[in-house]
């Protein structure tokens, strides 16, 4: 990667900053796996009260959190409901048979948003012939929705129809806290609604490594044995909670800022009559497609020989995602590019 | 269950004739678990021939060989691409992510009918976050459509796309003889295009229980081993396979009938207004659906109480099987017994 | 297998007599799937009053009654405790790990009986590193030990030991009804003692196929689940549980004959200089094994040319099992012919 | 933990240098998960080309790369053939059943040392009762078995018994640095032997976080979508590769001054009259064990009490490990304070 790029194709190329890299280096560090790293106990302990939960775990990945919470609320044979688009569903390898040995329910939500309607229908009736219903997993954002966001109403009367019906509610918040900066929402309002939740550091954030599950503190214990068992348990695990922490504590308000960038990138490309589609839900994604004339696939390359990388999402649609190392500079540079792309341009 | 009812709820409440019982009870067995039940043998070596594949293993249900086929075809992490009614998704208890750790690309036929095009855009490629495309599924005739079946060159094609981007294919044939009678196809020359193929004997057929897997020498050979640990190993069950035996041999035929019959009955169910809507394909089941002011429910009870029993199919619709026990006779009585269910001769 | 000969190889090897036929064609049998087969459930409620269990439920076979004890009794990643030639772990085709995701402990019993002691000590601390102790299985007869059976008072403890350590116990009751005429305990006073029982009907018994789980009636609910996954659920299987009622009825007591003429046979073994070890525990199994410069394969060999079936059992052990289909004028016959086979009589 | 300690409870607890730290801040990193991370890939290539290897995998942890590997050889109903102290087995969480649905046959070495012999005996036959055959899986050095290594020539012949049989060979080399340096074996002789190959760069070698998976370029393709399944992606991990990295380059050769150190502690243990038993095997790890009258437990705490943290190892062991942490002067004083622990110094 040239570093003179601007990198748009994901929110996980962040890199450290300076600082982050020293509160990284001075950590207090132990051996994770033994239950003594400070570093790791202060992280944990931290965003599980910025949730309002009991207990908390820090793991390799937002893969792994979403994994070991569908494994901790669940037994095989149970049957996991979500929208089509959940990342869990497509972006995991597999994960909720392979881990879970779970059936999924796979709804339409409108710009993969459920409504509590979809979810009643989707429950099965107690009957051999199907699985058991057991989870519903939401996402927010819906990262393949272009970052589609829930109100805390719509949370609410979900997790309101989750425990009438004996169902677990859990959160897939790789992107938790640009819906909650974008939505003006407080993390503990949210996270009472949530049996668990996972929460991504090295995404908006801008930390290297890692995500934090939460939960009460029995479904934590549960969860180290399954994290264990996945080879999750790492050492010296301090040098990238200390990341986190410093990210919780100095990152959150940028995402407002790659929020808002994101809508002026929306903006800018509808101006580009290439531009047949814009997707923009208000927060740091924003997905296009271009005229099939033209293809995404030139518009994608175009852009690259201009240093700004964009990523495909699926055959047709290219997607923009902001985050803490594109500065409103940058945006305006993106912005401006955009415009020179055109149909007499093209040169394959 | 009363015996002067006509049961029409679905063909696996079929009873074995005198017939059928004496070949039952005339049968040569032995223990199957140490491969020494001669009558077992013949069945599996008769209905391999039949379809033209080189092995065959008889099992105690339709769900236990769909579930090995499935099984032996992939690795967990693997992905089935099938219609979203299919039998397998549906009905088994969620055993694709039970027994074989797989995924699902969940396909909207029309009338659960796949397409090369369908097919070829849901094979996933190989990238870690996917799970790898594996099998392909088909289900002929396709139960939650209504029957539906497909034309030789729709499956030929398939069988080529598959083979093409390495998937396997598998054929859910429940009521594949609903299929083969009512397109005048040859067992042979369908049986070509599949890597397996599941064939019920307790359905349309009439034997009271099993179903046979057919495959190669080696697929049947791994079958084996996943039979046993599925618990399905049998000892002299040659008793249940004399009953193949002579349902091949004698009850192919009467399936014309059967699909007549639904014929029959779809058309009498369109001449009464309270029906809104009716799904009949040429099989032998039949799918309507009562207008809601009325109900289904009220509709099934109203037969109910006439002697005549069908089944509810999800919220809103009603099945009707028509099956070996059903004879021409009986038909016609509960095509006459539709038109006595009017608006006002509810009395819930 | 020739009709004339003596077949000592398994009591999985009977054959239903006349009444036990004409008992199956007589049956009253439903689709069994759908909860209507009344011999079915005459079956299982008879069975599980035996036992002093709430409910019961017929399976294929008695791996698979063992296979859904374990998985109804535990979750993925708990640890199973059980000696090393028990069933489960020897001849399941890896099915602990399989069905249930389950490691185990295998212990060295006395003659495959373990103690209280062994089975605390195999009980794992609450530590990440290790599966989860869930529970204990014991075999009764144990039949890789030779049919060795447990004292009440050996039930009682481990039972206790159990509740105290939160363990569930299941038995794995293949032979229970050998053990339980040669100890002369009663099925209720034994069946007190365990959370599942895995009986089969179709060994000693002489039923064809089948076994029966038995368990509380929520496991057994679970237990439903479990079997229609696996593919156990079958059609019209009143057939054959109707061979298993006979059998109860009727069959029982032979299994007194078959633990005597086992012993005549151990007897006899004895006097073979041949024979250079011979285990006999009272019930329906005798395992011997033959000088190495003979060879128990030359005996095997030998046997088999006078008509006397007898099973390898390892690479240097051969098995007999007595059986209902084996009168005591077989057994002197056997006993006879035992001594006819000596160093010089070899020729192979 | 108190640093003025001398920590000899394993050697996972070792703390990175000011000098590895400053190789983990100066690293270039990318994003993993996209391929980016150039650090990442120069430890993959470094370490593959030190054991000949095609391709290597960076992961969190030893149980993941053990786990990968066992799953990436293997398919469910597989067996696994290990010596019953392995770490797979004994230590990860119930991992082979978990992750890979694979049995175990575990065979006791003599100190943890298999021999073709024991293998060959439990290789099973093609039947489908039990589970099929392959894989073996050594450990070097075993830690439980208190550091025991093994002989090229051993290792050798167990390969070649295995491609004869058609069986995988892994190696668990958590610690193989402290065999190779023992036994002055080259890295690459002995990877030739081995399928897979898993080598941990946070014990002996002292870098925070992170075990190596060795294959060849298709198994670790399959490799990477497992460790995506299981939630071992991470993104930017080249700041952990790189302590890696420095590691190989700096750490080995200390290696020979911990296994010396160990044997020092050996020697000096052998003198205390309360030690009964003390296991050495030339490598960095010593067991011991104290007479029960004075109980290990005991002497554990009067070492804690002199700052010397020893590890309990079952009931009644103890566990020595000496590591990069530990220099010639914490040693001395170690085997000096074992002299001043007596019988009549007890007061607990």
């Amino acid at each position: 990667m040239n570093i003179k790029n601007i990198d748009l194709r994901s929110d996980t190329f962040t890199l450290p900053s300076k600082e982050m890299k020293e509160a990284m280096m001075n950590a207090k560090v132990g051996d994770d796996v033994w239950d003594e790293d400070p570093t790791v106990k202060e992280l944990e302990t931290k965003i599980a009260n910025l949730f309002g939960h009991e207990a908390a775990l820090f793991c390799p990945s937002g893969t792994m959190t979403n994994q070991i919470a569908l494994k901790i609320l669940t037994q095989p044979q149970d049957d996991i409901i979500c929208d089509i688009r959940s990342h869990i569903y497509q972006y995991e390898g597999g994960g909720i048979a392979y881990n879970s040995l779970c059936s999924v329910r796979l709804l339409q939500g409108e710009k993969g948003i459920l409504t509590t309607q979809m979810i009643e229908e989707a429950i099965m009736p107690d009957d051999i012939h199907f699985p058991r219903s057991r989870v519903v997993a939401l996402e927010n954002t819906v990262n393949k929705a272009g970052g589609s966001s829930y109100k805390l109403e719509e949370i609410k009367a979900i997790s309101e129809l989750c425990k009438k019906n004996n169902l677990k509610l859990h959160l897939d918040g790789a992107r938790i806290f640009n819906a909650l900066v974008y939505r003006n929402q407080s993390a503990k309002e949210l996270g009472q609604y949530f049996d668990t939740i996972s929460v991504c550091l090295s995404k908006g954030l801008g930390a290297p490594v890692g995500s934090v599950l939460l939960a009460n503190k029995e479904l934590i214990h549960q969860a180290k044995r399954v994290r264990k068992v996945l080879g999750g348990g790492m050492r010296q695990s301090g040098f990238l909670a200390a990341a986190g922490i410093y990210a919780l504590n100095n990152n959150i308000e940028k995402l407002k800022e790659d929020n808002q960038n994101a809508g002026k990138i929306a903006e800018s490309l509808k101006q580009n009559k290439l531009v047949e589609e814009v997707i923009f839900e208000g927060t740091n994604i924003v997905l296009f497609r271009i005229e099939s004339s033209y293809s995404s696939e030139k518009f994608k390359i175009e852009l690259a020989k201009k240093g700004i990388l964009v990523s495909s999402f699926g055959k047709e649609w290219l997607r923009i995602v902001t985050h803490l190392d594109i500065s409103k500079e940058m945006i305006e540079r993106v912005c401006n590019e955009f415009l020179e792309i055109k149909e007499e341009g093209v040169s394959v």
